[in-house]
């Protein structure tokens, strides 16, 4: 059947959110137009200020509604450290890892070349600029464990190195509760070689 | 890490989508703002739109722009047959099934005395009134095959049967490509139940 033509431009526009297709999409709208219109009201003012209001951080590229963001803003952080993460997302699980009180910088991605992602799409020169300030002492490289991520961190080492600073990589190995029938060899064969010394 | 007022904002605005908990809801805010701002003030549009122009049928309570949906207002649609239907999404359904060209009737629910749905909220006086048009000849309960589905086409084919129109209710039975074997007792049984004659 036909339907009208702003459900259709909604089914369309909410295709923009991740993971939804025509079936989930038709879903959202219907479940929306007849039980949520409410919900449906808060979440366009929701987006509408969010869009106008939420930028970049112009030191780290975390989200921002001012200048900064309150991590850098924060006097209280430990300013000599800078943890490199590939999203905002990372940025909130290491933070709410609790083991770290630094600041950090957000690649909002990771080096692709096949995808046009160079050092320019990363902030890169943003980061040297930081790396230089003589408050860095040390860039902790927390990208992920692909080979994307593998190669993006080699390359900020390299910058590091270069700008006098030390670099260092998060560990990999069998995280915590995991079973080692259930973790992957190159897991396992990486937690073996990175093994360190038990006190007997 | 505490976040930002409007992204916190739209985080609890976005758990307004059926099925989003926290997780998607950082997840689809993130991509939103990080690399699909764009899809993001479309859908702000659409939902705009939708709310303002998108109202219910007077007729037949499915999704309309006008006073009535573009079925009722189609003159080709066979008038004397109504398909009554639990959401908007099943008269797409029915509709794409190609076997049908009669008019709708969306209740937005079915009966559920438990959370205080009955045929008020399901705008039964208002189908009432379409069987005593002199138009209607059959009503067909295509309610869900479900305790609640069955019980609200039990009480509409009381309904019809009081104001002289045949009831009709849709088949139950295995669904076309189903192997016996994965079919659940209860249909398999009503299948049974509702055999038929075939010629030899």
């Amino acid at each position: 059947m036909r339907l009208t033509p702003r459900l259709q431009q909604l089914l369309s526009a909410l295709r923009c959110l991740p993971g939804v297709g025509p079936k989930s999409a038709q879903r959202i709208a219907f479940h929306l137009l007849d039980r949520d219109r409410d919900g449906a009201e808060t979440l366009v003012g929701a987006l509408r200020d969010a869009l106008d209001g939420i930028g970049l951080c112009e030191q780290c590229r975390m989200f921002a509604e001012a200048a900064q963001c309150p991590i850098c803003a924060d006097p209280k952080r430990e300013s000599g450290q800078i943890c490199v993460v590939e999203t905002p997302a990372d940025v909130i699980a290491v933070d709410e890892s609790g083991a770290y009180r630094g600041l950090f910088f957000v690649l909002m991605g990771r080096l692709s070349p096949l995808d046009g992602i160079g050092p320019d799409e990363l902030g890169v020169s943003l980061l040297e600029k930081r790396l230089r300030d003589g408050v860095c002492h040390e860039l902790i490289l927390a990208t992920s464990a692909t080979v994307e991520g593998e190669a993006t961190a080699a390359y900020l080492a390299g910058i590091a190195g270069r700008a006098g600073i030390r670099a260092t990589r998060i560990a990999h190995g069998v995280p915590m509760g995991g079973e080692l029938e259930f973790v992957d060899s190159n897991t396992l064969s990486l937690a073996l070689t990175a093994r360190t010394a038990m006190d007997g």
